[in-house]
C-alpha cells in the first residue's frame, strides 16, 4: 500500500465526484448518477486495459476501485453545493489524477511490450478517455476535443516521464516531475487563455 | 436445449424488436436497422464478455443468435402496426429477458472468478447496456440513466438471486423468483410512477 | 511488404483524413482532430479484433498504423482547401479502402475459426465501425444508418469474396474482383440516388 496506490484511488475517487456532478447537472436520477461516476472513473484504464488484452480489466480485479468510486458518489451527493467552493483543489486533485493515470497507463502498456510511442498513447488513453466516455454517455461533443489543453498537458506529461527514466533511476521523483509538468501545462493553458485551435472562438 | 436456453434466446429477439422499433422511429434504412437491432440485443452480453475476457465473445460462438436476431428484425417488419397494441405482452417478454440477463450474466461472472458485487454489477451490465448502446448509437441520452428503475431493478433481482443460491438449491426455482422480483418491480415501479430522481419533474 | 499491405496502410491514411476533415468542420483543435482521425482510421479494426480476442489489438503491434494516421493527418491540414477538389479520387480511394478492409476482416475472422456469416459480419464492421464511432464521438447520428448504402456494398463485396474463394483459387484476382463490387455498388447508388429508406426524404 504505498503512495502511488493511494494516489489512484484517491484520483478514482475524484473521477468519480466529476461525473457525478456532470450527471447531476443533467438531472439524471441517482441510478444514473451512480453509472455516470462509476464510467467516469474507470473508462480510460478499461479502454487501455481491452486495448492491450489486460482481462479482466483492472478494476475487476480489485474491490478497493469500487469502495473508492461509491465514497466519491456519496462525497458529490452529500456536499454538493460545498463542491463548487472548492473549486480550485478539485481542479489541482483532477490534474494529479490524470498525471498519475498517464503514467501508470504508460508503465502498464510497456510491461505488455508495447513501444514507447504507444506506450504514450495508451498512457494517454487511459488519462482521458474516462471522461469521453462520460461525455459521449450524457450526449455531450467530448470536451477534450474542443476546449481543454488536457490531451496535450498529458502527453507531455509522458513524454517527460519516459524520457527522464532513461536518465534517471529515482522512479518516484520522475513520477513526481511528470506529474508537476501535467499540472503546469494546465495551470497556465488556463491561466493565459491557451488554446490550440486554429479557429476564432465565437 | 433447456428452458433457459430458449427464454435466452427469445429475450434476445424481444430485444432486437425493440432496437428495430427505436431506429425505425428515428428513420434509419433497412440496414440501419437491423444493425441497432443487433447491437441493442448483443451489446450488453458483449461488454460483460469483453470486461471479463470471453473472447470470442458468446453470440459468435453460436449461430442461434443470429437467427434469433433477424427473426425479431423480420417480426418487427411484418407487425410493425401489430406491436403497439402487444404494448402488454412486450413489456412482460422484455422484463423476463432482462431478469434472465442479468442472472446468465452473474453467472458467466461468478465462473471466471469474480467477487460477488462484480458479477452483479457485470449482471445489470448484461441486462442494460444493450439499451444503452442503442441509445449512444441513435444519438440519445441513455433511457435508463433517466427515466426508468430498469437498472434497479435488474440489480434488486440479482442480488436476490445471489442471496437465493446461498439458501437454496433449486437453481430453476432461484431462477423464477429473481426474474418474478424483476417483474413486479418494473411493474409496481410504472404503476406508481416511482421515480429515483430528487428533481421535481418538468 | 506485398500490395495488400500497401493499400491496407493507404486506406488507413485515406480513412484518417476523412475524420479528421469531419472533426476541422466541427472545429475541433489540432489535438481533437487528431484523435478523431486515428479513431476513424483504427475503430473499425479495433472493434474486430476486441470482439475475436485478438489482442493487443492490430495496430498496437505495427508503427506502420500511427505513421499513415499521422501522415493522413498532415495531408488534411496541408491540402485542406485542395481536398474538396479532390473529391472524386477521395471518394475512390475511401472505397478501395473499405473494400479492402471488408476482406482483410473477413480472412482474420476465418482465422480464428468463426463462421462464414459472422466472418462476413466482421469484414463488414471492420471497413464500417471507423466511421460509426467517429460520429458517435462527433455527436451526430451514424452516418451509415441513414444515408449510405455503405455497409451494404461491404456486405456484398464480402459476399462476393466468399464465394469466389470457394470457386477460384487466385487470391489476388478474387480481392480485387470483390473490391471492384464494393466500388461499382457505391458508385451506382449514387448515381442512382439508391436509398434503403422506406421513408420519403424530408
Amino acid at each position: 500500500m504505498n503512495w502511488i496506490y493511494f494516489v489512484d484511488l484517491f484520483g478514482t475517487s475524484v473521477f468519480a465526484i466529476s461525473g457525478v456532478l456532470t450527471a447531476m447537472q443533467k438531472k439524471f436520477d441517482i441510478v444514473g448518477t451512480l453509472i455516470i461516476g462509476f464510467v467516469t472513473a474507470i473508462g480510460g484504464g478499461t479502454i487501455r486495459d481491452l486495448l492491450i488484452g489486460r482481462v479482466p480489466v483492472g478494476w475487476l480485479q480489485n474491490r478497493s476501485y469500487l469502495i473508492a468510486i461509491v465514497l466519491g458518489y456519496a462525497v458529490a451527493y452529500i456536499f454538493k453545493n460545498k463542491i463548487i467552493q472548492w473549486k480550485r483543489s478539485m481542479f489541482l486533485f483532477d490534474t494529479i489524477g490524470i498525471g498519475l493515470f498517464t503514467i501508470l497507463g504508460i508503465e502498464i502498456a510497456l510491461d505488455y511490450d508495447l513501444s514507447i510511442e504507444y506506450s504514450i498513447i495508451l498512457g494517454v488513453i487511459s488519462a482521458c478517455f474516462g471522461g469521453v466516455t462520460r461525455d459521449v454517455l450524457t450526449n455531450e461533443i467530448p470536451l477534450i476535443f474542443r476546449k481543454e489543453i488536457y490531451a496535450t498537458a498529458c502527453f507531455t506529461g509522458g513524454l517527460v516521464y519516459v524520457l527522464l527514466t532513461k536518465v534517471s533511476s529515482f522512479t518516484n521523483l520522475n513520477i513526481v516531475v511528470a506529474i508537476a509538468t501535467v499540472i503546469v501545462i494546465r495551470y497556465l493553458a488556463i491561466r493565459n487563455k491557451w488554446s490550440l485551435n486554429f479557429y476564432k472562438e465565437e
